[in-house]
């Protein structure tokens, strides 16, 4: 057994030559890239990061070799034909044996660019390797090919949304007396684990106050009458992740929390139905702002409007101010208002999804009604 | 609730001036830290890194400052009183935020230091952003500071090998039979949560010939009668990683088993007779290695003899050639030759240790007796 996921036949050959084309297109010569969801997408390797160079180096014309410590090459075993192995012994200077796999730049410094996630001792060791280049951030060449998903990945992001949308209904009949929110969280992960999704990912519950910290850690806080409740969580199928968030209640909410609540959904609904090819990720995140501005609550709604998903909870197209990307259909993203009072409570709404030929498909079909318990 | 962990009083103070003083003998002038244990040892904020820039900047004679997302402020409510916080909005350029932050080189370009995990995004964002700087890893000045372990460190290091010790006994007496390596590592998870440590890091479970796969990933082999099994696991206290490595049998193990086992057992007992202060982590290499090639072995010992160990289960000082360290009371690190034959088995024994004032302490008291099981 090993940690290289089968896929689709042709699935990574597609992938790696979009990301040649693209690296024809930035001018780059060269593109590494470390253990991470980078690597994941283009060779189906899915393995941690650790102190020893673990890395794809994709010269534009040459082929593709995975460099790795020697004695973990039989966990690499059923790479994708296209990818060579390069084992490194311990005691060897791994970023000069990674060096010398990388395409020159005819008469100029080399373009060469670096996954967003691999770690700076490498990129540093590289240099100290005797690596001269201009460096360049990697989501230049594979944001562009990741964010427009194939037909088998916007099955797994369908899958793993539907997948936390039961969760949802099936909490809101769980009930979370003499519950804290850790203890939330962690009924959250077993029920995405028991309807197959991966429990990956942290998951958020925040009780009262806490509901007004938008990235809250879940904590011993136990919950009380009265309390505005954020659930946040959704795992992932196939390693392509879902993230959506509901409002509960405990007990009857106070008549404020059911208006910033409606305004709130409002301005996910706006936006959503703004959503169609050419419209770019900045006005997605003017419509959802102005509504809540136009409210007088534009203070109160302290981030981005969404980001894109995919192997990533967190990954580009970005619905966020200055953000000219035009949306194309296979585009994925969530989009997700919140308000936080601080001190008292907050309220967000998000859902994923998915730029059509003509607007958007909601990927999470669960009400975003608030959700009375006791 | 928040993820800073309180920590004895002066810890963190004591922590950053050290860090300080090296940053004066490496002529390092300021030295940015991304979310990692490196962030947790020098501030207690544990946070996951995300494509949001949050990085400590502690330029070499001003305060340090923890620049991060501002709706995530709440999260870090209890750093210790001598990190400042800044936060950056959705939108805003952060890395020039940061850049701000730096030192000047006085006359030169400034010597900036990247800690060793920090997302290479970054790093190519500050640079994109204006920072004229000479690179260099943090672990320069990061690696002698954190290889010193301090009482309290070493009291947490000396607890999390104590649960490792028990669960190794309570899996002796538990039989796998049936099992495949996935179960026996959610077993181990549970066990050292009920026995106190924080079950992270992975566990590693490895079933005949996949035992010669040093750093196999746990699969659905069934245990089948007469397999050698080798067990690496550890989970932390307070942060602070155990790894032990346990050899176990389904059935009386084969005489050339034993052989292997015996040989291993004796290069591990001998690199721990050879540590003292002023010896090299190179030399406690060669020790464990010089007895496994003159058995005619040394070939299959593909890897180097250990790792430091601390808030990382992988960390300097290296147990390898060519490491020049030279060892001093305080470090902490596993000695685990290993000896593998592809397709048939693999052995290895592993412990913590402890460098002394005359010598060393073994943190595992667990025997390294092939434990047979059915």
């Amino acid at each position: 057994m090993t940690p290289v996921e089968p896929l689709a036949a042709g699935e990574h050959a597609r992938r790696l030559a979009a990301t040649r084309t693209e690296m024809e297109r930035q001018d780059v010569d060269t593109l590494v890239v470390g253990p991470s969801t980078d690597l994941r997408y283009l060779t189906g390797f899915d393995v941690k990061p650790s102190e020893r160079l673990t890395v794809l180096v994709l010269p534009r014309d040459g082929a593709p070799r995975l460099v790795m410590p020697e004695f973990e090459l039989p966990t690499a075993a059923h790479l994708p034909d296209l990818v060579e192995r390069v084992g490194w012994k311990d005691g060897e200077d791994a970023s000069a044996v990674a060096c010398g796999l990388f395409a020159t730049g005819e008469g100029r410094p080399p373009r060469v660019a670096f996954s967003a996630q691999l770690h700076a001792r490498f990129l540093v060791g590289l240099l100290d390797a005797g690596l001269r280049a201009e460096l360049v951030d990697g989501d230049v060449v594979l944001a562009p090919v990741r964010v427009r998903k194939s037909p088998f990945e916007l099955d797994a992001l369908r899958r793993a949304s539907g997948v936390a949308d039961r969760v949802v209904e099936e909490l809101a009949a769980h009930g979370f007396r003499g519950a804290s929110e850790r203890d939330v969280v962690r009924t959250i992960q077993e029920l995405l684990a028991a309807h197959g999704n991966e429990p990956v990912g942290s998951g958020l519950a925040a009780f009262g106050e806490n509901s007004a910290s938008p990235h809250h850690h879940p904590s011993e806080r136990i919950l009380a009458a009265g309390d505005t409740v954020i659930l946040d969580f959704g795992g992932a199928s196939d390693g392509y992740r879902a993230d959506l968030t509901r409002m509960f209640q405990f007990g009857e909410p106070d008549p404020e929390v059911r208006r910033v609540h409606a305004i709130v959904d409002e301005a996910n609904q706006l936006a959503f139905e703004a959503v169609r090819p050419g419209v770019t990720a900045a006005e997605i995140d003017a419509v959802a702002r102005r509504h809540i501005d136009d409210s007088g609550l534009g203070e109160h709604f302290t981030h981005r409007t969404g980001h894109g998903i995919g192997l990533d909870v967190h990954e580009p197209p970005y619905i966020v101010a200055g953000n000219t990307t035009a949306l194309e259909p296979g585009m994925a993203f969530t989009i997700e208002p919140g308000v936080y009072f601080e001190g008292s409570f907050g309220v967000r709404v998000e859902d994923v999804f998915l730029v059509t030929d003509d607007g958007a498909e909601r990927l999470n079909t669960s009400s975003h009604a608030i959700r009375v318990v006791d």
